[in-house]
């Protein structure tokens, strides 16, 4: 519980929220350039989100999803994005509210976002609140295309490496 | 000079802005909420400043402004903000575009936002573009109250304090 009217936290994260919104938004106008892809887990019981009830079965927690070489149909609007891809060869379209996407990363430039607010609607930005620490569970990664790359670990502290995960716990008071 | 669509660093930098805005957004409507005030830094040469040409003459890199125990009329748009501070008894009014600033901290909480993309509008979000790695006059600090306090200095990477400065350098490809 906070009374915290200047909530930096909160809206840091929303700021790097609309940071993937950029990086999709753009994806879903021109295609994914160069060597770029997409890790993006999220939240599968948060909110707003539409996956079929197999999948939500299979990952009752959090599900990774990669977008790569094999997506259709990506959209993008306010407040979060639709795609469609393979499981196991059945074509599903999924929509992932930005809210409820707990990470994002880009592994072709080793950029990655951390999110870890409870994607629930809880807590909005501003509104104080509280903030449950939800651990999510490690990530279950579901490649419609496996690879033989890993998505890069998540650090709670910057390399000197070029590009790099930011985990929103930085930013966050205890 | 680049020709990369996916420009995270300038998409980052951008967001932090809007961090900043929300600051200044919420204390413009309400006043500074118990100990927060804020230092910030911005290019006095920048696109769209309006400062006092003896001011600008003092400063012509950078200047620093404390919003603390004495300012008003603090106004903000969508591309900035204005407000009136005194500069040894005289009451100017300073406008400041977002892009335009170079650094923000909020010393009660340890909070601070590093910017470093020449703000002279010659780099756009996701236009691409050269980048002028100019390196900030060290802060020439003009505090309309000056107090013991210094601002938080930045750092390149976060510690394991809560709440940090964040240098977008992190972000930025070599």
């Amino acid at each position: 519980m906070t009374d915290e009217p200047l909530r930096y936290d909160l809206w840091i994260e929303d700021a790097f929220r609309s940071v993937v919104r950029r990086a999709l938004a753009y994806t879903a106008a021109k295609g994914l350039p160069g060597d770029h892809h997409f890790y993006i887990t999220f939240r599968t019981a948060a909110s707003g989100v539409r996956i079929p009830a197999y999948l939500k079965a299979q990952h009752p927690l959090e599900m990774t999803i990669v977008l790569q070489f094999k997506f259709d149909d990506l959209a993008v609007d306010d407040g979060g994005f639709s795609v469609t891809l393979s499981f196991k060869g059945r074509r599903e379209n999924l929509y992932v509210p930005l809210a409820a996407v707990t990470s994002f990363a880009d592994p072709s430039v080793n950029f990655g976002l951390q999110f870890k607010i409870n994607a629930q609607g809880e807590v909005q930005a501003g509104a104080g609140g509280q903030i449950p620490d939800i651990k999510p569970a490690g990530p279950e990664t579901l490649a419609p295309k496996p690879t033989t790359e890993t998505p890069p670990k998540p650090l709670s502290a910057p390399s000197s490496t070029p590009g790099q995960v930011i985990a929103l716990d930085q930013f966050r008071k205890k």
